[in-house]
């Protein structure tokens, strides 16, 4: 069963109004916002990679859900199974970083031994707080589409920490990214709708068009890049055609009325209109999509 | 690292006060209780399980966490991992039946997809609502100790489930345990202490004692015994004794002041009082306890 079929075999089950119909990254209770991040080794993070860097993404992109949300973290549940003591205590020692840096304490978990051999899998449940959520269905004809940040930094950073020479920032990018909680928070009263960039600009921007019964055109002259990743990787049509596409930015991607400001520094990058299905212009007008416009049955 | 290490160094983490310093198997967040629990291939089941057993479980024992604190089930999130299809159907119509019998919706959850080969790991976060739930430290001296339901029969059905002959009903009870969400609910508001039994009786009625400060003294006479596991195993010391330490029973223990009836049918099976310890007796007076009182380090 690819992830869509099981998706779909889940919506079978008994589901709760707060699931959302599971159209969502998180789930609702109230005042509380819910998500759940797994994560395998050679999966979703390499084995050399260190422990602290993993716990730091792990948790990380479950608050980056919980941003996406304007939710404030309240607290985290991690399922871990334990192994070898050096990686173990590295990785809680990046845990209690990234717990501090993000204000989101340990509200509980559970410990289990794997199999001698078995690859890591390790599960972080994120739970937040907000009064109000943008649904990622919530964008209008007419709405423009912004992004926060810079995007295509840890897809090239995913190149670095294989191998590739080049900047340090780009790297880091990759392996520690920040989730934008505090514009999240800005963005969660006024956006129209949100969601975070976890799998690729465009495959992100087509599925809020999507959910939302639209279309949205994207100028991809506007995606912003750091300086940094056009001094590693240029700034012609298939650089940034590399950066849409790659994933791991987490950045907020959100819908607003036109004329409207938003509260946050963020970029506007396209727009949405009656229709359905992602276009791409650059300068010079319309371009085809690539083959290939995101991480696309990524578990 | 054991279990135990990992724990305490978690405690080192920022904690949650929901998280009650991780002396209990709940976090509590205002009205809600919140509990995960993760199960491997091959370590807490076996490969060859059915998968609509294996899912009724996982839920079963979050749930039998949530009776523990008098909380009733709001919704689940479930931390997948896609393999074979047919297991994968098997699974969720376990889960979706299990959801039905106990009342509790899917909130959400994540997919993975595992690298070929390794073996199955699974978590469940349930979250239920309880505005009162007792903790485990809460018994005082003079206080009696109660359990729920029959104990053993899990203990004997895994024995069935891995070979021996005997009766389906003891299969049964390891292979689909009912966690006592009602008892559970109705107890809430008035034990001193309460806890699930999972690990066997004994050693979690010495864990309540040691949370509570207090010593505890078990009649092992009074264990409360099917007659379906009298049949299979017998009803001398040393049935009673393989009954009270083996685990997965998922009864609730719970201390009572001494006059007062709970309001559930349970067996009063002991007493605490002031020192520390776990003592036991049989009807001809105190016996030695046995080398193993249950499982001691199972993550």
């Amino acid at each position: 069963m690819t992830e869509a079929d099981f998706i779909a075999a889940l919506r079978a089950l008994p589901l709760h109004p707060g699931a959302q119909q599971l159209r969502d990254d998180t789930a609702r209770l109230g005042e509380l916002v819910l998500t759940t991040d797994t994560i395998v080794e050679g999966v979703h993070y390499l084995s050399e990679d260190a422990a602290a860097d993993v716990a730091w993404k792990l948790l990380a992109v479950n608050l980056s859900d919980l941003a996406a949300k304007g939710a404030v973290p309240e607290g985290a549940l991690l399922n871990y199974p334990l192994g070898d003591d050096g990686w173990d205590r590295d990785f809680l020692n990046g845990l209690g970083e990234t717990m501090n840096r993000f204000d989101c304490p340990l509200l509980g978990g559970d410990t289990v031994s794997l199999p001698h051999g078995a690859p890591r899998v390790i599960s972080l449940t994120a739970v937040g707080r907000a009064s109000r959520s943008p649904a990622r269905s919530g964008a209008r004809a007419g709405d423009m589409l912004y992004v926060t940040g810079t995007i295509g930094d840890a897809g090239a950073g995913l190149r670095i920490a294989t191998g590739e020479d080049g900047p340090d920032s780009l790297a880091i990018a990759y392996r520690r990214p920040h989730p934008r909680l505090g514009e999240g928070r800005a963005l969660g009263a006024v956006a129209r709708a949100m969601m975070d960039v976890s799998d690729g600009l465009l495959i992100d921007a087509a599925r809020m068009a999507d959910a939302s019964g639209l279309a949205v055109a994207i100028d991809l002259a506007a995606v912003p890049l750091s300086s940094d990743l056009r001094a590693f990787a240029g700034d012609d049509r298939n650089a940034r055609l590399a950066a849409v596409t790659a994933g791991d930015d987490y950045e907020l991607l959100f819908a607003m009325p036109p004329g409207e400001t938003p509260p946050v520094a963020a970029t506007r990058i396209g727009r949405f209109a009656a229709g359905t299905g992602l276009s791409l212009q650059d300068n010079d007008g319309p371009i085809a999509l690539p083959d290939r416009i995101g991480f696309e049955h990524r578990a």
